[in-house]
This record gives C-alpha cells, structure tokens and sequence, in this order.
C-alpha cells in the first residue's frame, strides 16, 4: 500500500466518480486517473475534479496503474479486460465494484495476462441517483465491500485491495464468487425481479389507491432496467433458482389460502414476520440502521 | 350530524383508540364510549382518556348508539354484529374500519336488525404499533377512506358515515365493497403475501447480507400475522387471483432471464420501473408522499 502512486478508475458514473473522490481524501499522494468514453462524462468530470486526470483514452489511462478500477456496467468487463490487457504494467492489480462476480473472475483468467493480478471486489454501496453529478468522496464510509478469490487469486494482491476498500471507510468481507452471486442473487437480484413482477402484475389504474407497503415493496423496481439486466445476465443461474424458490413459497401461501387454512396462513405470516425481526434486529446491533 | 349525540368504538386497539380520541377533537358535543372484552386494555383506555366512557359489556355499550363503529379483527364482525343487534337503537348506523368489505356487507346483511345501517369504511391508515397506548387523536388526519356501499346500502346512512370520517380528518372515496376487495388485494394484500414469501424464500444465513433494497421490499412482511391472516381469509378469491397474477409474471421474467434474452429482461424491468415512476408522480401530485 506504501508503494501505490496511481491508480485509475474506468468508468465515471456514480460510483466511478464517488471510489475517485474517496481516493483524493484517503491517498493523499496518489495520482488518480479516471477514465471515460464519453466526452460529455469527462467533461463534467472534470468541472467537478472528482480525478486528477480524466482519460479518453483506455491504454492512456491505465498505463502505469498500481490499480486498476472497472466501474463500468459488469457486462462490458470481458471487453475492458480485452482492451486494457496490452497497456497493464507488470503486476498491476485488476479489480472491479461489478454486483456480480463468478463470470467475472472467469473473464479476467480469460482476458488479463498472467502478470497482472484479478481480485474481485463489490461494496455495496450506491443510490437510485446516477451519473458523475452525484458522486460524494464519502459514498463508501460503513459500507460494506465484499472481496471476491478463487484458490488461484493472488493473495498479496487480494490483501491490496482489502486494505485499500478499507482506507477509503468500507469494512470488507472475504468469500469465494460462487458464494457472493449465490447470497446476493437472494437478497438482491431476486427481490428486485420481485418488485418488478409484483409492479407488473398489478393494473395501473389499481395503483393509485397503493399505500405506503407498495410504495416500500416495489422500492427497488425504480433502479435503472439496463443495469439490473446486467446483473441479472451475469447471474442467470442463481437468479432462475431464486425466483424458483419465491414462486415455491408464494404457491405455498396460495394453497393455504385457497384451503381457508387459517393455522397455515398464520404460521408462515409468522415465519416471515419472526424472520424479518431477527433480521432488523442484526441490523441494529451492527448500526447497519438508520 | 348535528343530532349525533353518541358514538360507540367496538375495539380498543391502534385503530378503535384513534377513531375514539379523534371523535372527542372533532365532535365536542358527542358522548364516545369505548368496547373492550378485555379488561387490561380497558384500563389502559380509561388511563389515556380514550373515550368519555369505557364499558365491558357490548349491549350497555352500543344502546342509544347514534353510530357503532367495529374496530376488532375482520373476522370477528359476524359475531359481533349478532351479539350487539339486540341492543342497537332503532337507525343505528353500524359501519367498522376492517381491511376487506364484501364479506362484511354480507354479514352484516344477514345479522343486523333491518331498523339499523350498516355502510362499509376502509381508512387507510394505521402503522406498525399496535395497542391503544399509540392511539393520536392525529392519526387519519389526510388520510384516506374508502366509504363502501352495494344497492341495498341506505342512502342517507352512507352520507352520515362520509360526513363523519371527512369531519375527522379524512379524505373519503366510495366504492362498491366488491370494487374494494379487488382493488386493495392488488395493491396490498397480495404485495403482503408476495413480500412474506420472498423472507421465507431466503436463507436466514444469508440474509445477514441483505441491504436497504431487501429491508424495503420486505418491510410489510413484518405486519402482525393474525391481523394479516383476518385480511386474506376474508378476501379469497381475489388474493388467490392476485398470487397467480404475480407468479404468472415472474414465470415471464424467469423465462427471460434463462433464455438469456436481454431484450426482454430490459423490456419487463422498463415497463416495471415506467409504471412505478408514474405512481411515484401520481403521489407526488397528491402530497400522499413524504
């Protein structure tokens, strides 16, 4: 970590611009190069100065690189590895904030030489706000990032990347990809398939009367339909046995219901209830609650 | 209105507590007497001030009722209605503040004296408390309130019951109690079932992941397992409608995401967050919304 000079962040979204931001605060002597296709990105990146330089020009921009961060939607990274590949200096660290991570590991196998090292990373952090203009160096504080490893990860270059999510104020987690896509496909993919069949599945003219508990449960349905599709086509396998398991539960209730089963119903609105109050309660103890 | 000279509020919860201490804000002149069977809460209503009179005894308590409005659990209505026609004044106005209406319009129908009227009410308000100790003479205060009534309904009657929940505070709708049923199970009885199945469908291990989104789309699932199972046995056949709506449409979604066709999973999850940012507007519109 002594030894890091530059690092470079590919992709100035939200959370593109917001890791550039809190590695100005927390590196002080660092040189962060951020990276962005589009002219109009790289120019209001630059008004807000959220990198010391503003590439358009990927080769340009991880030349040199310690680190090398994708930020970009998770479907383009087989690609940036490809285009990053012949620019990587000797030893230069990959990593990512992709929301999945098993084909991605298998990308950069595919994709990234052998001298440069691929660890996985996904802080879990973010809002229903996007683009450069809602970047804040303090985006990552209490977050928690999850660092992704294979048996063949380097573990100093996966120990890198542990200290650096921690600099910037996450609290890490180590697990393997197919661990994190098959947790995550539970808690989050899934819910937001959820909340969009839920969306649809009601009228529109219905909706009007739709209260505060719709409002809430159908929440997540308002994230942005091509980032979700990204996740979801990098996960298929868990997310297809997630929903699986919904519908299961959800025809579970409907029998009870169609029998009148008044025990039944109540004991799995208990179940769900008792669940979900463990849940909160873990919550709490970690301060992981407003 | 102005010959009301007594209210009776059968039920002395959340709900019955509020209705009883926003009747004493708004109608100073009528005398409000509370229900309970249970002699810890009427203590507790007596304490708080609830109502000018607390009373253990159903017939004492709704004799020389102008209106009697139920505020125990839906399914215990029937047997209310029975138990209390006897004592009811001749033009009594029975109405309640249950969740579901057609079931209710029917009993009532089959229990109530032909010399007394019975008209539906939903307001929809409330909260994650339960027990008269968080009764606020503030709690329908904008809020809205379905009014129900079939062909049979008394005219007159229905006028009183809007004119009284508009004088406390809500904004009223009315409706027929099929119409009601229909409607509320799209957009919160099945989101309850649909979010309680999701909890259950989920790793309890796992969850210790789960985020905001997860918290939010779950949220309702943590509501009271005997009120909830109330409201869904007395709304079958449109609950168990409304499931199938959802499963149908997450067999669309889960098609999609196993076809690996990005096209429509992008489709879908538009028309889903579209339909939910109208809804959003729509509110917006109305200050319904925060």
């Amino acid at each position: 970590m002594k030894d890091l000079r530059q690092i470079t962040v590919v992709g100035l979204g939200l959370l593109g611009g917001s890791v550039s931001l809190a590695i100005r605060r927390s590196f002080a002597h660092v040189q962060v190069v951020g990276f962005s296709h589009r002219e109009t990105t790289r120019d209001k990146a630059r008004e807000l100065s959220v990198a010391g330089e503003i590439a358009g020009d990927l080769h340009a921009a991880v030349a040199g690189s310690d680190i090398v961060i994708l930020a970009t939607p998770v479907r383009t990274f087989e690609q940036q590895f490809r285009d990053m590949a012949p620019a990587l200096k000797d030893g230069a660290i990959v990593t990512d904030v992709g929301s999945t991570k098993t084909l991605v590991h298998k990308w950069a196998a595919a994709r990234l030489p052998g001298t440069a090292h691929y660890v996985g990373s996904h802080p879990i952090a973010g809002s229903e706000q996007r683009g450069v203009e809602f970047s804040r160096d303090d985006l990552f504080d209490q977050a928690t990032c999850i660092i992704t490893k294979t048996p063949r990860t380097n573990d100093q270059a996966a120990g890198v990347v542990e200290q650096f999510w921690q600099r910037i104020g996450c609290l890490t987690q180590t697990m393997t990809p197919q661990r994190h896509d098959r947790i995550f496909a539970a808690v989050s993919h899934v819910p937001h398939l959820v909340a969009a069949a839920l969306v649809n599945a009601t009228d529109p003219a219905d909706l009007k009367q739709a209260g505060k508990g719709f409002i809430d449960t159908s929440r997540v349905a308002s994230g942005p339909a091509n980032i979700w599709t990204d996740i979801v086509t990098t996960n298929t396998r868990n997310v297809v046995a997630g929903i699986d398991r919904v519908i299961e539960s959800l025809n579970t209730i409907k029998k009870a219901v169609g029998n009148d089963d008044d025990r039944e119903i109540m004991a799995l609105l208990e179940r769900a209830r008792s669940r979900r109050a463990e849940l909160i309660e873990y919550k709490l103890s970690r301060k992981e609650l407003d």
